[in-house]
């Protein structure tokens, strides 16, 4: 990157963290705790939003903004399970920003609402850099991934709340290597004030206190 | 995106393109192929590599040029399998880009060389729309990752010359819910030229078809 390039990054991000404290602080004001959902493609986002919003929703009222580069998949799949959604495509940009967010929430009914979950695009990369205004910052390893992502997208794991890590079910697999011990240490060496859960969202497993982690959360 | 942003946008993106056909041809001068593998991080970018190698180190010369935004993990197990690596660290960038991948090259020993696999960055998104003066883009989609990702992150799908669908060992798995004939007919849409392998780099299925094809590629 030439002087130029760093600038102008550093620039667009500034102007983006200001932007980010002030829809905190708006969120916070109508009772909301925005949540922003970072994973890669796959590691289970959409169905963690769901098994979560099943155990919860008598408790807490749900809304989902789902971010994607193409497709309506995801917030399909939220809508058909009876939950308000909003789609986003960014048409080929790899993370979620303000400008995108934030007209997204503005179609949502914030007065019914005490957790919107944003689910950022699928990418360990990008997403780790834009402050969208959220409340938390949680971020999903799945098992097949493998255990050492940690030594190679740091920034992600660094700067999350929450790291969950999901689809434990693949640990009873005769050839799955996942190290969980190895991630731990390490996630306690570069993040030790993050909260840890393994889950997996398909079969329940770790659900309960994720969610009464959440819950304490939304309503604190 | 405003006008600006996509006009520079076109210009890194044009200006790439020319450098990436004038890095292809000197490489086919020199008889090497650069196969430009791409991936989610954790698909099985590196175990894939690795196990391609051992069936052909016999027949072929190759080496490979690592990259992350952090770490040695990777390139370390290369060599520590008596493979010639190369380790770019992007210290962020989300993808490679021929100024990254030419030094890089420059450091091997191109003339003992047939197969240079070039692993970029864990990212379904970015990497997709840069050259890096390839002669065969690869994709890796893992089947932990789901059969929908096609429709959530097509460019890459609708640009590689090759897909492979690594960690088949995981369909035997009574959770796993992949629907790998709905992959199938959305590939065959999308990107019908398309060379499609299911495999498990862990167990050795389906490798036998990929490496021959590889060689034959490698041949041509």
């Amino acid at each position: 990157m030439d002087a130029r390039t760093i600038e102008i990054k550093q620039d667009i991000l500034s102007e983006n963290a200001r932007d980010g404290e002030a829809l905190r602080f708006r969120l916070a004001e109508r009772g909301v705790k925005m949540i922003n959902l970072m994973a890669s493609p796959g590691a289970g986002k959409t169905t963690t939003i769901l098994a979560t919003i099943k155990r919860l929703r008598d408790e807490l009222g749900f809304a989902v903004v789902e971010g994607d580069i193409e497709s309506q998949v995801d917030s399909k799949k939220v809508k058909d399970a009876g939950v308000p959604a909003v789609q986003i495509n960014t048409g080929g940009a790899c993370h979620l920003d303000i400008p995108m967010v934030e007209p997204a929430l503005g179609l949502l009914d914030l007065d019914e609402l005490d957790v919107v979950f944003v689910e950022n695009i699928g990418n360990l990369v990008c997403p780790a850099e834009f402050d969208i205004g959220e409340a938390l910052k949680v971020m999903i390893l799945s098992v097949p991934e493998g255990d050492d992502k940690i030594l190679k997208y740091p920034l992600m794991f660094s700067m999350c709340d929450v790291l969950i890590v999901n689809k434990c079910d693949f640990l009873e697999l005769s050839t799955c290597d996942f190290n969980m011990d190895a991630l731990l240490a390490n996630m306690s060496r570069l993040n030790p004030k993050a909260k840890v859960f393994q889950i997996s969202s398909l079969t329940g497993v770790g659900l309960d206190d994720w969610c009464d982690y959440l819950l304490g959360f939304a309503r604190s």
